[in-house]
């Protein structure tokens, strides 16, 4: 059964991912925080928070069920409908502003009507936002997604990176939230994909996880860094709380249907300035980062 | 004509709040940073940093003009329309945790059909988002209030204070941002209040800016504080951030219409922090604030 497949796989790779990242800080310890849904199921949220290497991260899962929320059975068309719903979800905050933050989540929802299930699909991606540009690690980064995707499909990489450049975009301050990386979703069983299929693509990117993130952050944990690269880091992590609160469907979705806060905002930095009307140095790497997120660029 | 009489008001005011606000704070001055709106008008944005009382502050007034746009035709009910809106808001996030945030804006507006008047109203308020609880301060800050209000009607403080109580709601965390003050909106001519009665209102409601707050500045900023304060103080201002992207009607607004954005965002606090899961200890001050934004009382 794919539900109970997918569902046990989570858990597993979240053992797998806390267990990397640890070895990577090296000081830091993940916490763990069991919490349950009122309306049903309930999660395990992990934090480590100020570790050598990671000054706030959070893998959390979560397995929810129930009454299809009102919100959402209008956008799916439907009515009276239960749901269930489950995924894994990662966000990674370097102290070292070299390194960049992570995002990545995988899940799957089942929808049933009248007591059968109606749909079901899987979705997910992941995504890069460094601070300072390492062309390196940002070729890295997409080569690991697109390794994945052209074992399953040949258009999947630049149809899932375009979505990525898409989804992360702070339209209001014409720029990218970051590098990309991939975004996809309704991944449905069809003629070219059986959704045993569609498992073991999630599978492997449950892999790609961890194969794109650690070299790079185990590279970066040991750049030099100053001042001013900290000072930058805590304003372009403002750019990141402006794209979750305001735009992050998923961020503005979980509020709304009074998911736990805790677990939703785990994303937030944790420290992040707001000056007024900073401006880059023409020339400097930090204008070098500002031109790139403009124009969303391919890197392999 | 109340139009230009409330234009010309504002930068007065602007520059009366600027100057009352640098002798506060004794060091600090306000930077201009004048802008104009593509689409008609413009503003004027005067920011104070680094100040030695005022961390990040900003007094900006904007007189804006033109079709009105598509989200507020649908709004008001009409098309085709012109519309001239202009108002002075203000921002102050205080360096020391004992002083509270300051919040306050004026504002009217004038809506053409056919080129002539159809509609004009004023609106604004005033509110305060404290750290730390000095019910004296709290009692003064509304006592001011009230005192203008009784002036023109003794229901408005009543009024005011219930409407600034539900709209500076942060309904996911279910508490108020902070400990309230007044919020009036569409203000207009009336049996009671003519448009000029309503004019001499909002200029009271102007000195009321000065009279409420900067007592309480005088006082708070030399009041002694220590590390653990500077830390609950910058982890409640991200749920000043968290209302101000996710609930705040006036920065969703700008936003959606391509409002200045660095003027829009002036609001953001200077240093933010978000911790996983905060928790306040029994019988602390801080637990203490938390009680009383969760349940608004009243003050005076």
């Amino acid at each position: 059964m794919i539900k109970n497949n997918f569902s046990k796989y989570i858990d597993v790779l979240q053992g797998e991912i806390t267990s990397a990242l640890e070895k990577v800080d090296g000081l830091g310890k993940f916490k763990k925080d069991v919490w349950s849904r009122e309306k049903g199921g309930g999660g395990l949220t992990m934090v480590i928070e100020n570790g050598k290497v990671f000054e706030k991260g959070g893998v959390n899962v979560s397995k929810v069920h129930g009454k299809l929320p009102k919100s959402m059975a209008e956008m799916f068309k439907t009515k009276d409908s239960d749901f269930y719903a489950c995924g894994i979800s990662i966000v990674l905050h370097p102290k070292n502003p070299m390194a960049p933050t992570f995002h990545a989540n995988l899940r799957y929802f089942e929808l049933y009507e009248n007591g059968g299930l109606k749909d079901r699909w899987f979705g997910g991606g992941l995504d890069l936002t460094p601070y300072y540009i390492f062309e390196n690690d940002i070729i890295h980064f997409h080569t690991k997604c697109k390794i994945v995707c052209d074992k399953y499909n040949s258009s999947f990489y630049k149809n899932y990176k375009k979505r990525c450049d898409e989804y992360f975009w702070n339209s209001h301050r014409n720029e990218a939230r970051g590098v990309g990386g991939l975004f996809f979703d309704y991944c449905r069983e069809s003629k070219e994909m059986s959704i045993d299929r569609w498992l073991l693509f999630i599978k492997d990117m449950g892999q790609c996880i961890l194969d794109s993130y650690i070299p790079i952050v185990e590279k970066r944990k040991k750049t030099d860094f100053n001042n001013i690269n900290i000072n930058w880091q805590q304003i372009r992590r403002g750019r990141y709380v402006e794209f979750n609160l305001l735009h992050d469907k998923g961020t503005l979705f979980g509020l709304k249907t009074k998911g736990r806060i805790e677990s939703i905002l785990i994303s937030m930095p944790p420290k992040v300035k707001w000056n007024y009307d900073f401006k880059t140095k023409k020339g400097s790497p930090e204008e070098k980062l500002i031109k790139i997120l403009e124009s969303p660029k391919n890197w392999v």
